[in-house]
């Protein structure tokens, strides 16, 4: 086989790069099944007809035009590294012409379910404050310790949403014994049966949960959608633990909620990142902080570069892509309006 | 039925209360199925012939002698509701006599498994540190802040010690996929199997794992059999995480090898509790520090008076205790040396 | 709301009936939330403009040509109720305008499966021949009855195809406690292991199993893939279970293989449905026969119903289905070669 | 190591043999650790005062008199290799003296419950009959032959007795969502719960279940307690399947229930055994017949010589046994009853 022969794959995965995302192991694999060319992201249509007409895949969602695309005959994916869609190419084409746009933020979910878990942990047993604590000589010992600690076995949980994050989080509560209701308006309720949890109403997973995760994107239909009424109508010392974007609760009304004793909180996630220095989350008791750390774990991007060459090898044997997950015509515009990654 | 025909039991549980073991559902229950008679732990002895006569069940751990012993000719069960079984009375009668001397320590295991695992999980991603450095502003954003971050799922993990605790942490580690290792000489190769763990050396559990989880109870051979070298053995940033008794360990050589960054680790017990105010634990970087809290929880409590009643019911009808864990001949003087209970 | 404002859905699921796949239930939802017009399949055309201008669904997959379709501009989705695909409308003017063309043959992964795991235990331990001969009194005792008699747990396992039956299969076995590795050259290997199985060469599938299920459809170039060599490999007295479509084995050399005594197999398709009465298989010994029954249960059919509703649900939202399979482009010309349902 | 300083343990195992119940290894495991001594078992008392003196182990349970007892002062466990307890040495003395009377019939669990798994789905799907009409081309196909077929899957199971057979069967059914009742009056509540069971009465199980298993032993309280009233309240269709004692049915009365037509059942055990050729159970339509195979697998047997050195293994280093079953002071009489083993 010459090189000539090697599918070229069009590398512009920015803001990410190539070593962040491929493991040694898979760029070797990567540049010695594709013919890998390294462009500007902002300047694709300045790529030869040549590059352009043999491109098999773009790694990046660089800016598209319609024009462009016409001059790329030979394109079946756009592998996008990020976890959300800009709204910089005509997806219309892309759809039409079968041009499969995938991403693969499903990599976080592990990372984020685990920390997830932990902040559960902490807020149910105090672990953060009794550490601190510790440290300046005013720990409690034995169950005086405990007036306000309860277990994760036997109690209720609520997630909201269940996609690859939601599904993860069940899976890491899977040896707890706990009962698990599921909001999600955009899942069928035989898959949530299907996969061992209960559908439920908004309602039903505030009101009767004594743990709820966030972990459901922002869409243009559901900013702010968790405000104070949702948090009033919370269990007394349930913990309320935010997973995925700021912009889906009124983070006001959540400090407000958390400053008055009503729930314990944590979150990974804030109105703006970073956080100003006198922002008053960071005095808040009863809160769990983390700047946005839940998913950004090394071993997770590296899993973006196995998932990229694992669709690219179903699509050279003309099958269609199984381990990204592919934009679809009827969300992308709302899910284009995410703002940023997951992480 | 008349009172006089409800089986009679002493209660001494000192030092817990009925209060604290019961719900006021199950303490219903028992004065309802039994005549209670309070006595003095420490003069059993002074009760009349006519209730040591009658007595089917002590609920305590009080002294006993063979003398006041053969004054209780009906006696069926000692239900001690500690975990620790002082060497106060002559076992080798009650043994003799098939009296079931029980153990209630169990209920602790579940509480002790779920801290556990959030001491795991908040050193793999620091949370406590994390959110720490949030209060001070000095927080790490992203990535940046994940450079020694580690998921559990596809991690190595080490158990030492696989009665009720082990078996509860490998419940609430069974949706993480990762490889579990067992070091138990007391336990049988094919239960551990059976419990989907794998048998191995305790140089196998310390060398091959990211975290280890030490839940052995102390005994008479047993005493600081972790020390410098064990600690020396381990990868490099596994975590250590200390569940049972501190004299499983030399704890000195645990502080140093946390001080030098080899690992970090997580402790419920000291080799003091109370801990004096200076003791070096209390600024050690590494760290997570939780005093004596990890099982001694209201609704562990309360669980060991459901035991009770579950137990008292199938000898009413003739049948061995189930519920409780019953002292054995070969080991009660080994496990008679432990110095304080779970909790 | 009036009664025009409702959905429109055509009605065409013949071979089937709207009576076997949906439930009483089921209907009065489909008639209460959509106007349903029952058509002709072989004459959509001849549905007026009024019709086929307003219709959003077509339920089934009657012949559609280019010049009706563009008679449909609301046309959302075509659910067909069966497994296969008929080449029988212009698939790629479907996906250019994103009509998903979905089907439910996943109704029948359940029922395929546990007849399957009911074929694997009967002939591991003889139970049709075993209670055929206790009929005529030839039936052996206790361990005599046993010779060739072996446990699934503990057991190696080879599923040849992972779709919706490899993973019901899976499901079913969980309890078992088998080591599975799974063919299947469609599907990324993380994905079988995020699955619980060992992705395994075709090889290693058949020359390491004790059990061999095959849950692979035909495609167009997979006919009669599993001929006598792949018999041949197989461990002396494995199962072989074939659970799919008779076209995937070469069907002469399965019998020579079982006659033999090499292998045991259990078949619920043949190259011939119905059989003729003197077809050797009748009476072949090592064989359990079934008569393409493994899926064709009525709870199955009425799971279709539940289906289409859920998915019409979600695209009257404005959402893509994603209770029902979706037609791929890549695959459908492949696929449409299945010459009938699963059942 | 001198050949004499190797612990001795009497051999006397009939009906069963070394052979059957250790493998090469074990045995060779067995010769290297111990000093065996194969004993006439009618003549335990013959053996000199040497070897009885020494004795450490009886394996297997030959008849025993309290004076034979008194010659053998190391002695520490009888391990009995059947599944039964006869009546034939003076239990009271072994308690007194902490002898242990361990039990092996654990390793039939597993292949008792596959096989009675493999008789629930036979009868849901008419297995066997579908077989046996196509070997008499009297066969239907598709949904004609499924008129009786049911799913287990979201079926509602009763369990009967909850020791370690019910155990297994709980395990082999775990992959099938369905819902599991448990009446074992032996059994606290809570140890079912723990066993995601749902503990119910003998009504409900029989009432609520569309297939019940029947893995009770046989006690001198429980004879016949199945009769013609039980089966009569069971649902229309349900399936019966008897696994551990006839003597828990009034066989009568199931046969009866069967001939007409109210239930299907599947049995291993019967009133006589061998069962005389002209037995009506033998014609009757409806039932699977197994003849007592369900346990009596080889690697069942061979599992009894691993159990035995385990716990010999403990009881070397002065631990009780944990791998066989005790006998129990208050159950031994009840269970002595038990006529044979499982197998």
């Amino acid at each position: 086989m010459t090189n000539t022969e090697r599918p070229l794959a069009i590398s512009a995965p920015e803001p990410r790069t190539l070593d962040l995302i491929f493991s040694d192991k898979a760029r070797g694999e990567l540049y010695a099944k594709y013919e890998i060319v390294e462009a500007d992201p902002e300047n694709i249509a300045g790529l030869g007809d040549d590059i352009l007409g043999k491109a098999r895949y773009i790694i990046g969602q660089p800016p598209l035009s319609a024009d462009t695309l016409g001059r790329m005959p030979q394109l079946r994916s756009i592998l996008n590294v990020e976890s959300n869609l800009l709204n910089n190419m005509p997806y219309e084409i892309l759809f039409q012409r079968g041009i499969h746009v995938v991403t693969t933020g499903q990599v976080f979910a592990e990372p984020v379910a685990e920390i997830g878990l932990g902040f559960a942990l902490s807020l149910a047993r105090g672990i953060v404050d009794a550490d601190v604590a510790f440290r300046e000589g005013n720990e409690m010992w034995g169950g005086e310790g405990n007036t306000s600690a309860r277990l994760i076995a036997g109690s209720e949980i609520g997630i909201i949403g269940f996609g690859d994050l939601g599904k993860a989080l069940r899976r890491v509560l899977s040896g707890f014994r706990a009962r698990i209701r599921v909001f999600d308006p955009w899942m069928p309720r035989s898959i949530l049966e299907e996969n061992g949890v209960e559908p439920a109403s908004l309602s039903d997973v505030l009101t009767q949960s004594d743990f709820v995760f966030v972990v459901a994107s922002v869409t243009s239909d559901n900013r702010g959608f968790l405000g104070a009424d949702a948090f009033a109508s919370m269990r007394k010392g349930a913990a309320f633990i935010l997973l995925s974007r700021a912009d889906v609760v009124d983070f006001d009304a959540l400090m407000a909620a958390v400053a008055s004793g009503h729930i314990v909180a944590a979150s990974d996630v804030y109105p703006q990142e970073p956080l100003p220095s006198d922002h008053p989350v960071r005095r808040l008791k009863g809160f769990i902080r983390s700047a946005h750390r839940a998913g950004a774990l090394d071993v997770a991007f590296k899993k973006m570069g196995d998932m990229v060459l694992e669709d690219m090898d179903l699509m050279d044997r003309g099958l269609p892509p199984m381990r990204c997950k592919r934009a679809e015509r009827e969300t992308v515009s709302r899910m284009r309006s995410k703002p940023v990654s997951v992480n």
